[in-house]
């Protein structure tokens, strides 16, 4: 089959062995498929990992059933997946990014109960927006945002932006601080403020979400969070940063690492046309065209850019 | 009066001015004060402070009361006092850290309502341990510690001895990870599992707190604490560190920064005799010879050192 492959560089395979169907599994044909920024960032070398890339997909099964798919496999019987985590299984393989080979090809498989059927009324496209809108949802499943409480988030990149739309429906006094213009205007549509000027934000807020994509969120959102306040980090990235840890002490700060979130909430949302993907869609390129779908991506201040197979 | 004062250099100062009594505050006669290792960063450039050294003491008004107090002096009026968050209130000034001339001196002023009778069950040299035992107490007002968790706290310098003490009562499934035998001792002696050898912990914890006081114990408490687990920060310290967030986004790992705490649970700690702090004594010394117990507190493994006015 075709699949983008990454084996230290980047590769269009044109007959990449099928998958093979494990005991649980299913074997899902992909419609559609998007490049993350964590696809961007296995190419600089995150997580080592070697194999098919991609791990947001729409797709559809053996009988026809249009699904989703929740990307980290795991054990099920571990004191982990026992306690309520089953995302965090140390067993666990994690589609495109960990164990797994990924979504950006003809075929891919996923434990039959990692799957989700697609409502009707999301399209192939936003469907393909499912994981990352997850993710955003997890914030909220994380912690409790008050609808009095003033929540900033930092960057306006594609994740930025599905968790700026996400944190807006819990009625909260939000900001968003961005670079680009063009981004933040299909936030302001929506009713969101906006600005681009980091000083502009005078008080502090009591949540702020780096979604910067870069070392530079952290020391930002230390500086833009209250005492007490929490600062969630939805970023990854490869490679290390210098911080001072004494301020987080003395404010007293709660830090609150957030990652893959529920797929059931987030496909709600869709169905019900609460969050607007389609205008985070950058381009749609042919899996022919996969190598240039990645220089898209990666172009500065991309949206997102997905392939169909 | 007699002050120890770091200009720049630590002094024994012998005509330093008396404080002004400003309203609402009261004069305390200091008894007995401690020495703390913000005091040692301090002098190492931390807060960038000037003036009279210490915060934790034991001292008596006018009218004999044995008194110990709160170190944050508050507005009392501004949004974050009013949201019951006195101790960051951004006028605040800190006894000994910040704004304010500390107790390492014959007399200091604190506003009256940051004064605690000490009960008459509570020796001397007792109640100047408040103020550390009070930021013990705060991981337990911050964070839920449940009876069946596994906790870890990284180090054993004073506050690790009485953070791990606080964290026994708990009930909760306690190990301690220090270099120092004979202050790992003083725990075993209360029936608190220690050890030396930070591979013998072979699970992963639901909550570490890091008391390590210098830069290693952060990345030590990252590998010793299970996905969404949380990582208390208790150390405060001069300068910065090399670190990568990724894996806290990933383990989706939660981070309390913790400072000054409760005064009045820790006095109930020390009437009730629930917590042994005459062990953590190192030495005493009379304040003629301030100088010299400051020495004594910087020696590597050095326990607490109090100052006799």
């Amino acid at each position: 089959m075709n699949a983008l492959v990454f084996d230290g560089q980047l590769r269009l395979v044109r007959d990449y062995p099928l998958p093979r169907v494990a005991e649980g599994e299913t074997c899902v044909r992909v419609l559609r498929a998007g490049i993350c920024n964590t696809d961007l960032e296995i190419i600089k070398g995150y997580m080592n990992y070697r194999g098919v890339l991609g791990h947001e997909f729409v797709g559809v099964t053996d009988d026809g059933t249009r699904v989703v798919g929740e990307i980290n496999a795991y054990c099920g019987a571990c004191p982990t997946c026992l306690r309520g985590d089953p995302t965090h299984c140390p067993h666990r393989t994690t589609l495109g990014i960990l164990g797994r080979e990924g979504a950006l090809a003809e075929y891919l498989t996923l434990p039959t109960r990692n799957l989700h059927r697609v409502p009707a009324a999301v399209t192939d496209a936003q469907a393909v927006f499912t994981e990352p809108l997850a993710a955003a949802c997890e914030i909220t499943e994380r912690i409790h945002i008050h609808p009095t409480e003033r929540v900033c988030v930092i960057g306006d990149g594609k994740l930025g932006l599905l968790c700026a739309q996400v944190l807006q429906l819990t009625g909260c006094d939000l900001l968003v601080l961005g670079h680009h213009a063009h981004k933040l205007a299909i936030l302001q549509k929506r009713g969101i403020a906006t600005t681009t000027d980091a000083d502009a934000a005078r008080t502090q807020f009591d949540v702020v979400v780096d979604c910067a994509g870069n070392a530079s969120g952290f020391d930002l959102a230390r500086k833009l969070v209250r005492p007490r306040g929490i600062l969630v980090l939805k970023s990854t990235f490869h490679g290390g940063q210098e911080s001072s840890f004494a301020p987080i002490v003395i404010d007293e700060i709660s830090i609150s690492g957030s990652r893959c979130g529920p797929f059931a909430p987030a496909l709600r949302l869709l169905e019900q046309k609460l969050v607007d993907v389609d205008a985070l869609i950058e381009a749609e390129f042919p899996m022919a065209r996969g190598i240039e779908a990645f220089e898209r991506a990666r172009q500065k201040g991309a949206l997102k850019v997905q392939i169909i197979m």
